[in-house]
Parts: structure tokens; C-alpha cells; sequence
């Protein structure tokens, strides 16, 4: 009901905005695309055609709206649209975003685009922006704000107001950040504790002095850790002389938080990690979802190889083939379960160097307790199904099952934990690494069990 | 070497607390847990095992900064530690804490037990603590402060900042809401603007009037899509006549997006939801890994009558057997694929009711070219690795791998989104289903194309 809500609302808008694409009214288009929210205008963008995309683009003209829509925007959609104009019009566009999402828009660009867009820039603006532009993707320097409201220790609460008066920003301002004579940051006034103290205190004697700070090439993960740990609207960036560079606020980092989930997510399945995958061709999504099933054809092929290798086990008891899929699916699924309880654990700091070892025990004794319950069951089965074949047949089943659950929980346990002391990212290898292996090793172990039992 | 430098900071803290511990330094120790942010407090907790816990907790004193420590603990952690004190105590201790994180340290609680508590509270207190616990679970009602600083219409600015002075509040001031004479919610006014504007300023001139608000009972994953999409630092939580009873947060909104993302993870790998599973017994955890691992195993026993079905195929072509792993392990993979893609598309809002069909297709057509790519590879390698089987083998096994992906694609995109109109969680029933089903059509399909082509 609640999704199907918003999905209401959502749809009612889109056919809105296609009645008057059809009735070529772009008086009244103008008119509703100004009294839709700019962050409603970009998601509805993802439902509109190309054709449609364009239209209204075209319409949209170069203001404040225009430049929050655009920060709003999915970067393939932002992407197709530009790609096409002038860098005069996109310069002119893009000049009343901020100045982070002036550099990820410059940066979906082609190179020698975006220096064409950058040349049409004031001198000052573009040094800011090339210098914003060198920081990593996904550090803390790509995500800051930079016009952020600065004043000296030595200031008094009333002259603190005043300037605050005098500024003109559209930036977020809750944090008075304060500086020294070096301009190095030393401390941090909240706006509520500015005006609700005696007017004439100094900064340096009502702020706080011991706050986190993040250097520009901090990654965006680190930023979103102290902020989810400590409660923080907004974190500073410093260089390496302590002078302020930026700030990353809290909405920024809502966003990184349900990015890197998404990736995550995404990686965990192995199709990669662009969270625009879907809006892209199929022909580009299927690129990026090669890879892994790849790794999984190989490791399909070995336990082709390796059924081949017990042939004779198998002409003996045919039944046997009857059970592979339960064994390496249940020792999958559980490898699966492990493993993305681990990953997750990583990502959000349950999981830590320091409790590795209880992990991987208790994950193994997981695997343990279930493998001997659905081994139990698996092996009766067998020996009630197949009443006319060796009595032996349950044992290798249930053994099978219980050994590919085993395997499953301590190599979905160990390899994340391995990865992560490597220092490569858990999510991107863990999934098609741990079902892999269970392929092959699953069907070994069962048709290893099988031929010692069942071959005469 | 960035997570690392994190886990050693903790690590170090821990390794002090411990040597601190055994030296039964009670008074050092108390000193070290003041001068430690509460929110590390709570992560190290995580890695203390409960008789370190227990001692800690003994020195911890009813304070701000211990009621700071509760609000950020793992409710398992919590349960454990406070069910063996006195209500008497606990009532002490968590008066420090707000009135959301009270209800929800009641709520882990058994009922009588917390009601113990609660009777030891002055009855205004208990009265609104039961209103918030009366709300469902997960709601804005259950997240929200109500200790929310409003004025009336008609203030004018100044004696709006000298209210603020005189209003003493531990909760985040940054908004000043604006009622009328009926207590009615009717705008919003930033701490800056109250600041910057001239001081004998009606608010009603100078507020915000259009605001989103959500309702007690409104899902938090709803109020958490509002403040994402509109980078809001709280919402207002009106009743139905429009009156102000509190306001949500974005540091709680932090959690949430954290939290829900944990679950969908949890939930489409079917272990269940519970957070914090990684801490429970091994018992605990096998329990709630146990439902999707017997659907699973229904699959492969389900899968297994089907092989036993073409049992006379396979006694034809044994080669056939060996390529079973490979077939449904692709089809699983490429619909995990599928499906985590389409969940977490719905998740985010770039899955909408408005583009099922196109998502749809677009993974089926994904399906066919990766099912042709690797039906091809299989084939190919079928026909070389058993070159003295029937040439039709290659034929059967391309046919079967490209016909499991297809399905595995259109299963995998479909169940979702049909869960989603039915109005059931998809991150729920997703997993299990499609990975089950792809098993049982997989093999089916494989075989019957085989005893096809294959039979005399």
C-alpha cells in the first residue's frame, strides 16, 4: 500500500507532464516543471523516454532549479542529455550547481568536453574546480562543499551574527567553524549555542575544540563511518596543515550510505557495481555481469571434470547423479548465508580483526549442527527412495550433504575474513570465489565418499 | 589499510581496558570510560566477552554519558546486561536517555519486567513513554523526539531567540517549528534565517509553509525516502488533526538506511533479518538460517524425483550427469543476478511500477545473449571433452545451460516484482524462490531436451 503510494503520486505526475508533451504545451510544462521539486523532477526523469527527456530539457532554463535537478540527476541520464549541447549552454547550466556537483558532472564527460566546459570558467572558479577534480573518486575532497562559513577565534558571538548576516550561501549552516591566526581550524560553535549565549563571549572561549576531521582523501566509507558513529551533521576537511578545505554534510552522506549498500548488494551477486545497471543496454548490463558467471562456468566445467573422473561410481549407483544438485545447492546456500553475513558484518564494524576466530568457529559449528539435520533427513530419503539400492547410499548422501555444509560455512567465513586482511574489498570477490569452490569441492567429496562406500 | 587503522584504534582501546580489567583498576578504569566517546564505548562492547561486559557495566554510573552509551549498545547486549539488575537500577539509569531510546530499551524487555520500570516513573513521564510504545514497530512514532522546541505564529524573531535561550534541550535545534492558536503545525523556520533576519519579524513572515510531515504510524523506510529525497535534516510527525508530536532526525534516518539495507541483505540470502545474528548462539543462528535452507532442500529433493525420472537417459549418457552443476549453478547465478538487481532497484526507487515491463524484458534479453555466449562455450566443450558420445550431447547441454538462464532471468525479474504488488516484502520470498524453482525447471528442461534428442 505505502509503496504503491508514492508509486500514485509518481505516476500521476508522469502522465501529467506526457498529456502536455503531447499537447506541445510548453507554456504550462515550463510552469509544472517550476512547481515540481527538483528531486522529484530527477526520479521522474528515470521513468520518461528519451524523447521525452529531451523535450523537457529543452525547456528547462539555466537557474537555481535547473542546477538542484541537475545534482539530483542519475549521471547516465545527466550523461546523454549534455553530451549533445554546446559547452557554452552546459556551462551556463551547470554554473548554479555547487561546486561538488560541478565536478562529478565534469567528470562523466569526455575529457577534452569537460576542459572545453572548464576553459569557459573564471580563472578562480576553474583552479577550484581542477583542484576538487584531483582529489580520488569517492574521498571525502570529491564530496565537500567549499564555500563554508569560517570566522576567528577572537570574534565575539554578536560580531559572529552579524557576519553571519553579511554571508550570502546556499550551503547548509548549522557549524561555525573557527580559525586561528594560522588558519588552522580549532574548533566549532553550533549556531544554537551562538545565539543563546552572552553576546559579547569570544569563539575560543565557547567552542568545541576536539572534533574529527577528515583529510580530502579520506574515503567516502570513513567519512560515513564517523558520521554514523558520532552523530555528526557535518564533518570538516582539513590538509595536512590542519587548514579547513570543506565540509562533507549528512546528506551527502545518506547518499554514500545507500550507494555502497547498493554496490555491495550488487557486487555481492557478482554483477558488478554500477548502481545504474538497469537503466543501461542490455547488451552493457550483460558486460558487466559476465565476469562472475564466467568464474562460474570454470568452476561448473572443473565439477564436470570431476564427475567424469567417478564415472564408474556413478554407472554403478545411478542414483547417485539423482542427489548432486541437493548437495551443492544446500552447500551454496549456506556458503551464501555465511558469507553475506560476514561481508555485512565488515561494513558495518560487527565484524572485526578482533573477533575473526569466534566467527569462523561459531560459523562452522552452524554448519555443523545443520549439516547433521539435513544430512539425517537427506539420508533417509535416500534410503526410503532408493529401498532396492546398497544401504550404503544414505550414509553417502547424508555424509555429502553434512561435508558440503561444512566446507560451505568455514570457506564462507574464512575467505571474506582473508580478503579483508589483504585489503580487497570482501563484497567484490567473496560470492563467486565461495560458490565456486563449493561446486567443486562438494561434488568431490560426495563422490569420493560415494566410491569408498559403494564400489566393490 | 584504512579499515585496518580503525580496527587498531579499537583494538588499542580494548587491549587498555583489558589490561585495566585484570589489574581490577576500578578507579582508572572509570576514568577511562568517561573520557571515551559513548558511541566507541558501545562499539567495544561488541568485542568484550560478558564477563568483561558485566564488570564495565558494574562501574558505569546513571549518567548523561551512560545514557548516551545505552542509546548507541546492541539490543542484544542491552537485554542481557540489564535483565539481571533491580527495575529500580534500570529506572535510574535510563532516565539519562531519550524518550525514544527509553521505549525502545522497554521494548527488548520482558513485559513485566517493564512495566516494573515504568510504575517507578513520575506518571506524566509514563504516560507518554506508553503512547510511543503503543505505535508499531519501526514507525516514525517509535523513532521520533518529542521533546520539540515550537513557537507561536505570531512571535516575532527576537523573543523567538530569547525563547531558545530560556529552553533548555539535549535534542538537535536547528529547526524552530511554528504552531497556531489551535496547536497546529503550520511552518518552519531554520535557526539561520531566525538569526539573519530583522529582529521584529513575525514568523509567520518569515517561515517556511510547505513541508512534508509524516504520521506516527508511517513506515520509517517511508520517512527515510522523504529525507533522502529532499536532503531534510528531521521531519515533523503530525496526528491526523495536524498537531506537532515530534520530529525524526537524519542521524536516525542514518540508522535506518543502515539498518533496512542490513536486513535486505540478511533477507536475500535467507538468514533471516535479525541484525545482529553474528552475536547470537550458534543455535540462535542456525534457527533463523534453518526456513530457507529446507526450501532449498524441498528443491533438491524435488530436483533429485526429476533425475530419477530420466533415470533411463542418464543409464544412455552418462556424460549427461556431469553437466548438471554446471546448469543450474549458471541459471542460479544469473537469476541471483536478476533478482538482487530488481530488489534493490525497488528499494532505491529505480524500479517503479511504471517501468516493470521494460525491466522485464531487459533482463530476459540479458538472459538470452549471456544463455547463447555460454551455450556455445558448454556446447562446444561438450562435443570436444566427449568426443566419442553422440554429437548431439553439445547440442543438449548448450540448449539446456542457455534455456536455464533464460528462465533463471525471467523468474528471477518477475517474482520480485509480482511479490512487490501483492504487497509482500521482496527481499523476503525472493531469494529462495527463484534459486529453488531454477533448480527443479533447470534439470527438468536439461533432461527433457536430452531424452529428446538423445533417447533411441
Amino acid at each position: 500500500m505505502r509503496q504503491e503510494m508514492i508509486s500514485n503520486e509518481i505516476n500521476i505526475l508522469r502522465d501529467t507532464f506526457r498529456r502536455l508533451l503531447r499537447r506541445k504545451a510548453n507554456t504550462n510544462l515550463g510552469k509544472l516543471i517550476d512547481k515540481t521539486h527538483p528531486a522529484d523532477l530527477a526520479l521522474l526523469f528515470r521513468f520518461f523516454n528519451e524523447l521525452e527527456q529531451n523535450k523537457l530539457f529543452a525547456i528547462m532554463k539555466p537557474n537555481e532549479h535547473t542546477g538542484e535537478f541537475l545534482g539530483e540527476l542519475d549521471e547516465s541520464i545527466i550523461k546523454r542529455l549534455i553530451e549533445n549541447e554546446t559547452p557554452e549552454h552546459v556551462a551556463e547550466l551547470i554554473q548554479y550547481t555547487t561546486s561538488n556537483d560541478k565536478t562529478s558532472i565534469l567528470n562523466i564527460l569526455d575529457e577534452e568536453y569537460s576542459q572545453a566546459i572548464l576553459d569557459l570558467m573564471k580563472s578562480e572558479e576553474q583552479e577550484e574546480l581542477e583542484e576538487i577534480m584531483g582529489y580520488p573518486e569517492d574521498s571525502a575532497g570529491s564530496l565537500m562543499y567549499t564555500d563554508v562559513f569560517t570566522l576567528h577565534e577572537n570574534t565575539i558571538a554578536k560580531d559572529a551574527i552579524n557576519a553571519l548576516q553579511d554571508h550570502e550561501s546556499s550551503e547548509m549552516v548549522f557549524y561555525l567553524y573557527v580559525i586561528n591566526d594560522d588558519n588552522i581550524l580549532v574548533g566549532v560553535i553550533s549556531l544554537r549555542d551562538l545565539v543563546t549565549t552572552p553576546q559579547n563571549t569570544r569563539l575560543k572561549d565557547m567552542m568545541i575544540r576536539s572534533l574529527e576531521s577528515v583529510r580530502p582523501e579520506t574515503d567516502q566509507e570513513e567519512v560515513a563511518r564517523i558520521v554514523t558513529q558520532y552523530n555528526y551533521l557535518a564533518v570538516p576537511v582539513v590538509d595536512k596543515d590542519g587548514q579547513l578545505l570543506g565540509i562533507v554534510t549528512v546528506d551527502e552522506i545518506v547518499d554514500v550510505i545507500r550507494e555502497e549498500a547498493t554496490e555491495d548488494f550488487f557486487q555481492m551477486a557478482g554483477a558488478g557495481k554500477d548502481r545504474e545497471i538497469l537503466m543501461k543496454s542490455s547488451w552493457d548490463n550483460a558486460r558487466s555481469r559476465l565476469p562472475w558467471l564466467f568464474a562460474s562456468w570454470v568452476g561448473g566445467v572443473c565439477a564436470a571434470a570431476v564427475i567424469g573422473f567417478f564415472d564408474n561410481t556413478i554407472k554403478d549407483t545411478l542414483a547417485l547423479a539423482a542427489f548432486i544438485p541437493v548437495i551443492i545447492g544446500m552447500g551454496g546456500n549456506i556458503g551464501t548465508q555465511t558469507s553475506t553475513l560476514v561481508v555485512r558484518g565488515l561494513a558495518t564494524g560487527r565484524v572485526n580483526v578482533g573477533n575473526n576466530l569466534t566467527i569462523i568457529l561459531k560459523e562452522i559449528r552452524v554448519g555443523i549442527i545443520l549439516g547433521i539435520l539435513y544430512g539425517l533427513m537427506l539420508g533417509l530419503f535416500a534410503i526410503i527412495q532408493f529401498v532396492d539400492i546398497s544401504p550404503y547410499l544414505g550414509l553417502v548422501v547424508g555424509l555429502g550433504i553434512a561435508g558440503s555444509m561444512l566446507i560451505a560455512t568455514a570457506f564462507g567465513s574464512l575467505v571474506p575474513l582473508l580478503l579483508q586482511r589483504l585489503d580487497v574489498d570482501p563484497a567484490i570477490a567473496t560470492g563467486p570465489f565461495v560458490t565456486t569452490s563449493i561446486d567443486i569441492l562438494g561434488v568431490s567429496l560426495y563422490l569420493g565418499i560415494a566410491s569408498f562406500f559403494l564400489t566393490a
